[in-house]
């Protein structure tokens, strides 16, 4: 499929699915953790990720590594140890989600702002 | 609260809920529709949007009017005619959801080639 031809719109278009995985709620904080502190494993992304279950945690990182986003190691020891990485793919999408992430963490008043003129808006009607 | 204590990675953190309303799939697509083609109608994202229900349109659009991203503005005719466009706030965010949208478009080959062997492999074992 040529570049021209991707349609993130078109939800027959299998670009939007990648779309969705990219931006999904755990995907974004897999990315940016795994950005943020390199190399991880399984145990330390779900002490780090508030609120997600064990097996969400793993069929995200599978679809991420199955996008070229994220790289699995599977060290060959007992017990086994396995690292997630992210692909040089993986740390572009990071980026672009990390400017997302600064963005909000450097405009929170203004969020906030917005949030309480809003439900002040609603509750005078 | 202060920028510096904002933490995305915090279920408990409001800005939390801020990142998961402007990376869900539809707030997503909202956003870069509503940059690329300015002000829209309901009806024109609803067309414009592939596999979006009404409903789920319009919580998305008041989630992202609470958190400061949609401008909702109601012309005062019959029948209702109710714009939307993007803040200057939403602008930045668009932006910054674009470079993502543009990083998938851009390098969808590699997208493609990722899936593939990840099948391949899946499929040898």
């Amino acid at each position: 499929m040529e570049s021209a031809t991707v349609d993130v719109f078109d939800i027959n278009c299998p670009s939007r699915a990648v779309m969705e995985h990219l931006s999904s709620r755990w995907g974004v904080l897999i990315q940016i953790m795994l950005l943020r502190e390199g190399t991880m494993r399984f145990s330390e992304l779900r002490r780090a990720i508030g609120g997600v279950s064990e097996k969400m945690l793993a069929q995200t990182l599978q679809t991420l590594e199955r996008d070229g986003i994220v790289d699995r190691f599977v060290h060959p020891v007992i017990p086994p140890h396995v690292d997630y990485s992210l692909t040089e793919l993986g740390e572009q999408a990071a980026r672009a989600v990390n400017t997302l992430f600064d963005l909000i963490a450097g405009r929170w008043t203004d969020f906030e702002q917005a949030q309480d003129a809003y439900d002040k808006r609603k509750g005078e009607k």
